[in-house]
């Protein structure tokens, strides 16, 4: 485990987050309890990762809860609801940020008939157990993870799965961290993962602080390591996984499956089952979210492409079911036929 | 055509480049006599581009040996190998170096009857040989290309083989010019081809100013423009091409090929006769050159990974021939069987 990227302070009234847009120079913590510093956080993804997100909503809509002053149930509502519709806009993509949220208005309809003090503390039971649920997921992942792989072996992962993107473990990198434990002395390679680079920023970082053999390299290299024999297996994470197995992650995604099928490396998806979408019966139904061009032209405080060119900057892929050897999530391992078996999960 | 990349100053005494590694904030032009420098400048990329490479080194070599004060063929000649053995060491894998580099001794050789000030014009004339025959060769090597591909479509590159990697068309981008000169009004996606950034820097800067309609994406976008179908043919260049059509090329060319074979587009190579080489049987034989790891963890000015993680830096792969839909020289489009067509081509 290494850094928990969202969580409270002390009072228990101000949500806490690194700030991973600094990483890895700078470890700067922001305390927000004001709604648009939060979604601005999720939006400009000082908070990233599918499951720190679902978190940072939870906490982040308990704390701008916290501090109305409303009297009635019927007025807390009216301004919860606008809160929680207000951060459901920062991220149209990550579909924990949508089920954190629906848990927190569930668990607020639960406790409807008690007073506007009951229902808060009953917000905050509600995002604090995420929160645990969460950490026990991701040693989960670990573990079911762990049983497909061997010690000594070459690892290649995309963008950033981990303890940062999660509340401790990770996802993609929670086997890492449980086969460190165990001595498993796996060698990682990190796609740095343009055009954000949360791959050499951020997973290079936390498995280096936690003692683990990891090199970075280009996106454009990992056809090579692979073909050099040096990755037995790629471990990524997820953003929303359709009801197919069709898979959207971070941009690249899909070209590392094509990859790893054309050497015959096995390809694991890793994620909890919140990022399942029965409702999303495939890919082709998940909206491609484009960001600014100036992530790629001007990213690293110069340019670096003309001014007068045109970039195009989608946030996502989507890899094909067929491409995937397995999903891993903490029920257990989903293995092709993925339509049959990811429906068995949720029986 | 646009930037001629290496050429001589009007008094034929020095080495004349552009620097690509300023490009595209900055058009610095050097002028160089010293071996020194010109090692200097092939080794850290600011000429780059095989055929630039070899134009570079023929006028490097000659505007060097001009100052000898040597008195005899002799004494010349020692002076002459000395030069010559030195640049070689300057970019290991680029054979348009030790193309150009033996068509001068060959040269030298042939004249060595004759006096030391003689040898010197004939030097001359042969690197501006090879300057006027690179020009016919880009040419010729667009209108091959241009034959197998149609107005409107939308075309990818890695890395930069253009105009400023060769003495005008280039290999790789010569299509879209003469295109471009005929109203095929391609659209180009540009990889931007980490580390060095090859493909925002330069080829969007020179497509840019030839006014070709082109969009710099990063590397880890090519799966998903391939997928949503803007992509109709892939052209890249090659630094070498192996007896069996295997191609040494810009880290990333085989990742990018092995998509294109799985989106089922075109898979086209370009380049000049001189870059394929009949003693390496196969890629197996390619040495891959590994360069400076800060090139991707500290390369835009500031860290973009922890300073203390390892980076893993080939400067090329070699993309196996079953990938590769046609090779295109000035002789002509070679297509599979490699072995026997490339031959062909020689006799």
């Amino acid at each position: 485990m290494t850094v928990v990227p969202a969580t409270l302070n002390d009072t228990k009234d101000k949500l806490v987050l690194i700030d991973q847009t600094l990483l890895p120079n700078e470890e700067k913590f922001l305390e927000l309890d004001q709604v648009e510093d939060i979604w601005e956080a999720i939006k400009k993804l000082r908070v990233r990762g599918a499951p720190a997100i679902g978190i940072a909503a939870a906490f982040g809509l308990y704390v701008c809860s916290l501090k109305s002053k409303a009297t009635t149930v019927v007025d807390f509502r009216k301004e919860f609801e606008e809160i929680r519709d207000y951060l459901a806009t920062s991220r149209p993509t990550a579909v924990n940020l949508f089920w954190a949220l629906d848990r927190m208005t569930k668990r607020f309809e639960k406790e409807a008939n008690k007073s506007v003090e009951e229902i808060k503390r009953a917000l905050l039971d509600e995002s604090e157990k995420i929160l645990a649920e969460d950490q026990a997921m991701g040693k989960a992942i670990g573990e079911h993870g762990l049983s497909l792989l061997k010690p000594g072996m070459g690892l290649l992962t995309h963008c950033n799965a981990g303890g940062i993107a999660t509340s401790g473990y990770g996802t993609a990198l929670a086997p890492m961290y449980l086969g460190e434990q165990k001595g498993y002395k796996f060698k990682v390679y990190a796609d740095e993962t343009r055009p954000l680079l949360q791959g050499s920023r951020l997973t290079a970082y936390e498995l280096n602080k936690a003692g683990i053999d990891v090199t970075v390299i280009c996106d454009d290299m990992a056809s090579l390591v692979m073909k050099e024999g040096k990755i037995d297996a790629v471990l990524v994470g997820c953003d929303r996984v359709a009801a197919n197995g069709d898979t959207a992650n971070k941009i690249g995604t899909s070209g590392v499956a094509i990859l790893a099928r054309e050497y015959d490396i096995p390809m694991y998806v890793l994620g909890p089952t919140s990022t399942i979408d029965l409702e999303t019966p495939t890919g082709e139904e998940i909206e491609i979210e484009l960001r600014d061009e100036d992530e790629i032209g001007n990213g690293f405080g110069r340019r670096t492409a003309p001014e007068d060119v045109k970039a195009y900057n989608p946030a996502f892929d989507v890899t094909d079911a067929k491409y995937i050897t397995a999903i891993i999530t903490e029920k257990g391992v989903v293995k092709p036929p993925y339509m049959e078996n990811i429906r068995k999960l949720f029986e």
